[in-house]
């Protein structure tokens, strides 16, 4: 596999799977394998779609663990599309994900209305005039809410998942509020929430979310996850990653 | 001061304050404790209104830990009500606290709109229709949602609140998604969260919420508070009641 400038071949720890990044570009942090261990639980999985999917490592991750038939992964920025589809051949993934060089918000018929079993994302979580500097950098457009908002995600999750789909988002917590008002308006109620905690001894700065699209309304909390405990990674942490601790 | 039958007078163990409570009826829980001190902070407190008041123990908590000049307790249940203002009596706080008994739905001029600084509540938690057997009893109106819903209480909060004016709520976590979206639809923002957990490693069965009037829109999240830790209460416990750790 010819690699570009500045570009290397990571580890996932999992499976042996790999994924292409630039070194100087966006490379995906903790919250997507976050992300990924909480959505594992997904079971009618046979149609995922992966928002604002970037270097892809959502789909690849969740080709490994879970049992999704089909992943299609939708990302607007054509440099990390195309190295998203680089690391799917880099796996030998080809027949399970699709990635698909699109707006969400001009999806149309790319993904039908009402035929995904579940959606994953993890969206620019900066809002929307916090200070941007340069709109048409890579890194700014992954990170703030230029190219799509939480209500786009939100509203485009609603469009394609069927109509009992699970939603699976990690954000921040001082958007709460916003989270949960815009999955309401949208029919995607959420069920379950789960806080992470950069250390046991601080306050949440991630949230995971899962909502049901047409559920009814009761929020169920689980365990909170801390990252570290004491200066060194919890066990946890140990076991997502798939690291042995000795 | 005579007690009815079944009522005893409980020490508020904060500056010598007492409540006449009905030992067979609702007596005021850790939740109306835990709310004063939330809301204790309070600064902008010429007239507070405690909603769904009870037997009165927040307005007289308050009076105690706030420089309230003003505060005015709503009763729909005329035991209640009537039990609260002897309560008031008792203390002596008949220049600062008046009992109304009245619907909240019903206020109307009994509290004008746009003048209030504060409103504190700690609502009847369950939602309507969750298997309720006596919609008569009084313990029942005290923790079901019969005669007012958690949109009823934010819709006259709202109503009711000066434009920067503060709302102070305690509830249930599950219904978490509910209290956003009611707040927001009327324009209380939710500013400050914090969960109260029965133990250090359990789940948290409380949230405290403080929300702005026409406030924009970011949630600040505070330490959560833990009642137990390894059997006894904790610190923070001790220190919100008043008691002495040794």
């Amino acid at each position: 596999m010819d690699l570009k400038e500045n570009e290397r071949i990571d580890d996932l720890q999992f499976n042996n799977l790999k994924i292409i990044q630039n070194k100087k570009g966006f490379c995906f942090g903790i919250d997507a394998v976050l992300l990924s261990d909480f959505a594992k639980r997904m079971k009618n999985c046979d149609f995922v779609v992966d928002l604002c999917t970037g270097t892809g490592v959502l789909p690849i991750l969740l080709s490994g663990k879970t049992s999704a038939k089909k992943i299609v992964g939708v990302e607007i920025q054509p440099e990390f599309a195309e190295m998203a589809t680089r690391s799917v051949k880099l796996n030998c993934l080809e027949d399970k994900i699709e990635i698909i060089n699109r707006d969400l918000n001009n999806l149309n018929d790319a993904v039908k209305s009402g035929t995904v079993d579940v959606v994953t994302v993890n969206p620019p979580y900066i809002k929307k005039g916090s200070g941007i500097i340069n709109e048409k950098d890579t890194l700014t457009i992954a990170r703030h809410e230029i190219s799509c908002t939480l209500e786009d995600v939100v509203r485009v999750a609603a469009r394609i998942l069927k109509s009992d789909g699970e939603f699976y988002m990690i954000h921040k917590p001082e958007r709460l509020v916003d989270i949960f008002c815009v999955m309401r308006k949208y029919k995607i109620e959420p069920k379950v929430i789960k806080f992470v905690h950069p250390d046991k001894n601080k306050l949440p700065n991630l949230v995971l979310v899962l909502g049901k699209r047409c559920g009814g309304s009761f929020l169920k909390f689980e365990e909170p996850l801390y990252v570290y405990e004491g200066g060194t990674y919890t066990d946890e942490i140990y076991k997502i990653y798939n690291m042995n601790e000795d």
